[in-house]
């Protein structure tokens, strides 16, 4: 049976599931809390109920994205260029990201009145409801995540150990046996041989958890851009009432929008990201089982194990938050820093502990203190330049005087040059995670460190969301405070657990965007495993390619060229070219970056289009509702929740399409070499680009809010004015364009994994 | 002697100094029109003063740089990783660009004052005036450019068949002989050996000219933009005079801006492409010959001819643009269609002679092809985007009546999605110029194609320019009749000319960066060609290289691996690993993306900077000269012109430092895959990054002159107001940073071409 997984995998299933049991009790504790009085219920309930219709909507779009992809890969399981159980782990992937995210909007959005009624008593009460909001989200994530992976993982096991449906055939004809029995399972060969093919077939898992992803993160990006920008446009600056005023149409929108795009958008996108970088480790660790003799299965477990002991770690970090009365941001800063580094120092000595019982090599330690620590300097590089209080966001606030084009201009380039910094820190890591695990000795062994990386990165995920999808709660908390007309120190409170939010939600980012590189760079790696299995597995059929082995050129096939099953990395990558001089190749690279810019010139002009729909509604019902300004007849907020629901569900089809298109067109058109050129250019095109958005959008959001504290001319003053146009811009920018580039990068590296057979079998190749 | 180059090679020399005299003959003619009243001269006098003033300062800052570059190339020419004349070759390539940016921009000050003249008389004879003066630039640029590579070709010939300075020793000793006898000389072998070493060498001619075109362009773009914010933000909308008022203190700056950035900038540009597209194709006809016994010598030859053949047709072109009094926009663009088409179909019809009678292969006439087709469809696909008369640009202007950021925002995401026509273009035009060549068979001829799709792409360059350099001249045009209080109907004429010339630039940017595009993937092959000479000039130093040969790793000498002068371009990619799986490789395109962004940050906020400088000084002049703007007194100029000129001077030296530095520093650590992914990196962002920049910039231009025209709300309206600040924003993007990225691109290659012995003798190799 399974008896050949040691003991200690079982810590995976088993700190996931505390994990959802402690944000089951964080829930309950929750909702017992105080929501505050009428009003504040009310407000919330309009809230809760526009994120819901809108994810309901979203979900029954997403649906039949799903429907359509799970039909394609059963007709691809039939023609046997793909697995029987692809469709469902497909799906299941999905589904749970679906189910994370549910729960994580349901949480926030119960979350923020209750944050705004603490914040009536005391500061500490209101960080601790908040961040508890947060945490929930983070342990639901991570929870489900790692829980879905380990079951997969242990029915896979048991359906193959056992030889159900008949599906362990194939390796046992292989290992020239004709039935499974009780010593053949036991045997090595035969574990190793399984594990490749549930570890590839569970990278659709992945898949499933980015097609979700992408699409949270794009339609919630649009939704919330287009209700922030049609309330500021109209709202603030046509009408001049305040920020979050109950007057404005579009508010409650705007407060719905902060949790179907940065709760339940981020919450996928994270979801998806922290399974891939476990699930790309899995396929490195069972290459490198099948290849060498010296490494073991345990490379297969080991990035289970590791994101199990993050989550403890993380619970751990969890438990020390807290801040005293009176606290100053500065100070409730630190108690964030004091719960994220108490969690990553556990991580480290834990996987110190791993090293020096020899379970795992120092070289694999080594990787995930790179990632820890190069997820560390992104985040902090990230807050240099969006922080107002560092000097790149101060100068753009400068600029401000000199009208809203100079500030553009100086937005612009902050963004660009911020790119420097996180780019380097890659570079450094992944040299680094490479070198430590011998990658220049065994090049599978490097990435396999690099995946490592990735892992450490996101060890902590659980505190780290936690500290990231708190600014939201803490954002509608400020929202209910002001719409409910609660006394202006609430709001004071409230706004400063937002501005911590914006710091905190900006390390975040860089986070996200730092991990997802190095998960796809670890992806690139899996897909070319890939290539090798479907290549073994079509080969007999008569499908011919032309290499170039030991510098002779004809048409020979792999078959014959060479022993596929002995095939390493390197041979695979000489075989099919894929080389600077390869013209599929650069072709590929070119492709892959103007996919980039074409995704990201669709979603912001999605926001432009929603955003003009909901600015012509909201002076409509100004116009058409008498009496909203006097604050004697109430606005339809549901309208303007509708209308940023349509516009965003309508917008996110084409960018996503594409997305899941590209990569099966170029395989098509350009086989393997352009597959592997477009994987390269969208990621370090959509790496650079990403944080370009994220940091221009970030620093000019922050240095309209230092104008707003009174610097250089302070609310109402050109500046601001010029400040608010920067702001505008930004925001598509950092909430929409940046975060969903993240995923494009893995999703087209997954995309291709699953289709590899497809490209091989029906690809052009010339 | 010289007399194996076949006697078609002089038609290259030849018709250079045909071009060259009737440039001369132009600028005769040119000098004997009237310029006008005393007023018209003396403000086309403050113009060439300050253009000339700034020419000379940038001249002396880029000597020192030459200075430097020089004594850092005699050092590596006396440590033996360059040849002796490689020093020699930089700075005349330097030089050589200088003289044409100088005498372009002589011409262009001379001339816009007589085309005001002219268009006094009739719009006829402004089209001609201004015309004959874009002419001048255009065979200015394209007659030296041959010309000089004649020179140095023959000279060198002759240097070497002569063996002077005991240069050809090492080719002899390879050949087995002590001393040069008449029969070596004629032998094919050392006539190969001579001529590999001769375009290798010649390579530093483009380097040189890159240098210089990478300080016209950044300096001059600066300068230009600065001039033009600055006049604009003040003068326009602070003070509310209108454009080219002689009450405006930045007006002559701005109008000397059009000339040292639009005219001597662009000059330098695409002397630099025309040098580089000829060089590289040169440089792979060399390792063509030397590979193969099949192609000869005529290889190197033919990209000499090929050019010298667009020279003649763009003559014939030339002479056939006129058009009919009283004509429209449309019909003058149409005339001018009809030159350049001429000279196309003249350029195609003659390559298909050379074809037919056997000098040239027919693979190769369809690269020439590709490279002119993709060249006007990368030209109508600008157009399309930036022209008023179509949907995209309208749409930008529509966007303006929602406000500035929204305004921002369309043209940031029409600018991105714009990216997809020309990049798909490129990519097609790769693959066919590389099948059509052969490149499936051999990698080399694919990539020799490649270079001649830029050939093609650039021969019909001596009309293109024609076309592109009469816009600044028609802009001076239109400010000098405007400062000359000259009647309306004058000033309409310009105006007609500048419209169309903003039109015949837009394209003349898809030409540019399509051909830097297609330029520098040859460069990088021609890279790899070094490589591979500087390997076998240091293998027996005890250099050792690790190399995978025949899939066992270990230490082994590149020597003693394989024979040096007999490898291929493919085996080098094998043995330095260049490809996906290498981390040096991916981690150089992570840099190369990032570079760019980086550079394109330095550059904006140069202009930035600049502007801010100017903006306070025309507000310093309002205040302290008192009368300026009731016309009683005259602002100081000259303080303008002097401002903008040290504010570019400073502000190029960082990009373009690290432009040179970056290639050299990467190959120091990361060796030649680092260097060959940053250069794969920094060509496909920044290709797609500069059409992004170029066309975003450019539908902002035209979207704010829509409105100006009367459309969606006209001049003064709230629309126009967002719309100016979106001109204002897209003046750095389409003529500083996006420009300065096809420079960029291709400066990095040669820079890494030149340095590639050092890289090899000292880099880091782990």
């Amino acid at each position: 049976m399974i008896s050949v997984l040691p003991l200690f995998w079982w810590i995976a299933p088993l700190s996931a599931i505390v994990a959802l049991l402690i944000a089951f009790t964080f829930f309950r504790k929750l909702l017992r809390l105080p929501e505050g009085n009428e009003t504040m219920i009310e407000i919330a309930g309009y809230v809760k109920e526009g994120a819901m219709a809108y994810l309901k909507q979203q979900y029954k779009v997403v649906a039949i994205v799903f429907g359509i992809i799970f039909i394609l890969l059963s007709l691809m399981a039939f023609s046997g260029v793909q697995s029987i159980f692809v469709p469902f782990v497909f799906l299941s992937g999905g589904l749970w990201s679906a189910v994370s995210g549910y729960l994580g909007m349901k949480t926030a959005t119960n979350a923020s009145a209750r944050t705004a009624a603490a914040c009536q008593t005391s500061l500490n009460k209101g960080l601790t409801v908040s961040f508890r909001g947060g945490a929930i989200m983070g342990l639901v994530v991570v929870g489900f995540g790692l829980l879905d992976i380990s079951i997969w993982f242990l029915v896979l096991n048991v359906i193959y150990d056992q030889n159900l449906f008949n599906v362990a055939a194939p390796i046992i004809a292989k290992l020239g046996h004709s039935e499974l029995t009780p010593t053949i399972i036991e045997s090595i060969a035969f574990q190793k041989a399984k594990l490749v093919t549930i570890s590839n077939t569970m990278l659709t898992y992945a898949m499933g958890a980015s097609v979700m992803a992408l699409f949270a993160r794009v339609g919630g990006g649009i939704f919330t851009k287009a209700a922030d920008v049609g309330a500021d446009l109209v709202g603030k600056v046509e009408a001049g009432i305040p920020e979050d005023s109950p007057k404005n149409p579009a508010t409650i929108a705007d407060n719905v929008g902060d949790n179907v795009g940065d709760v339940a958008g981020m919450g996928a996108d994270l979801y998806e990201s922290y399974c891939g970088s476990i699930l790309a480790a899995t396929a490195l660790g069972a290459s490198i089982a099948i290849n060498s003799s010296s490494m073991g299965i345990g490379n297969i477990i080991i990035p289970m194990v590791v994101a199990a002991i993050g989550i403890i770690c993380s619970l751990i970090g969890i438990f020390f938050i807290r801040t005293k009365e009176g606290a100053t941001q500065k100070q409730l800063l630190h108690s964030l820093l004091i719960g994220t580094s108490l969690s990553a120092i556990l991580v480290l000595a834990s996987v110190a502990t791993l090293a020096m019982t020899g379970i795992i090599s120092w070289g694999l330690f080594g990787s995930v203190s790179v990632g820890l620590i190069a997820g560390f300097i992104i985040g902090q590089a990230t807050e240099y330049y969006t922080s107002d209080t560092f000097s790149p966001t101060q100068k753009i606030s400068e600029s401000c005087k000199e009208g809203p084009a100079t500030n553009i201009l100086s937005g612009i380039s902050t963004g660009m040059i911020s790119t420097g910094i996180p780019v380097i820190t890659i570079v450094i890591g992944i040299m680094l995670s490479f070198a430590f695990t011998g990658g220049f000795g065994d090049i599978t062994k490097g990435i396999y460190g690099i995946a490592f990386a990735a892992i450490g990165m996101l060890s902590t995920l659980g505190i780290q969301l936690a500290t990231d999808a708190f600014g939201p709660i803490a954002d509608n908390a400020g929202g209910n405070a002001e719409m409910a007309g609660l006394p202006g120190e609430v709001r004071e409170k409230t706004d400063a657990l937002d501005s911590l939010g914006n710091t905190t939600a900006a390390t975040g980012k860089g986070f996200a965007i730092g991990s997802a590189a190095l998960t796809a760079l670890a992806l690139i790696a899996a897909y070319l495993d890939t290539i090798k299995q479907w290549l073994s597995n079509i080969a007999g059929e008569g499908i011919h390619y032309i290499g170039n082995i030991g510098f002779t050129n004809g048409a020979i096939t792999a078959k014959n060229m060479i022993n596929i099953d002995a095939l390493t990395i390197e041979q695979l990558v000489y075989i099919f070219q894929i080389n600077i001089i390869n013209p599929k190749f650069l072709c590929g690279i070119f492709i892959g970056s103007m996919a980039t810019f074409v995704f990201c010139a669709l979603t912001i002009s999605a926001v432009s289009k929603a955003a003009a729909a909901m600015v012509n509604e909201v002076r409509r019902q100004f116009r058409e509702i008498k009496g909203i300004l006097e604050g004697s007849a109430k606005p339809d907020y549901a309208q303007c929740v509708s209308i940023s629901t349509t516009g965003s569900l309508k917008a996110m089809i084409l960018p996503s399409t594409l997305a899941i298109s590209i990569p099966i067109i170029v395989g098509l058109l350009f086989h393997i070499p352009g597959v592997l050129g477009l994987l390269t250019g969208t990621l370090t095109t959509g790496f650079t680009l990403a944080i370009m958005l994220n940091n221009a959008g970030g620093a000019w959001d922050n240095a309209k809010k230092y104008i707003e504290a009174g610097n250089g001319g302070g609310k109402g003053s050109d500046s601001h004015k010029a400040a608010v146009i920067g702001d505008t811009v930004g925001d598509p920018f950092k909430d929409t364009s940046g975060p969903s580039l993240n995923i494009l990068i893995k999703l087209m590296t997954i995309v291709s994994i699953v289709f590899a057979g497809v490209i091989l079998k029906y690809g052009l190749y010339f």
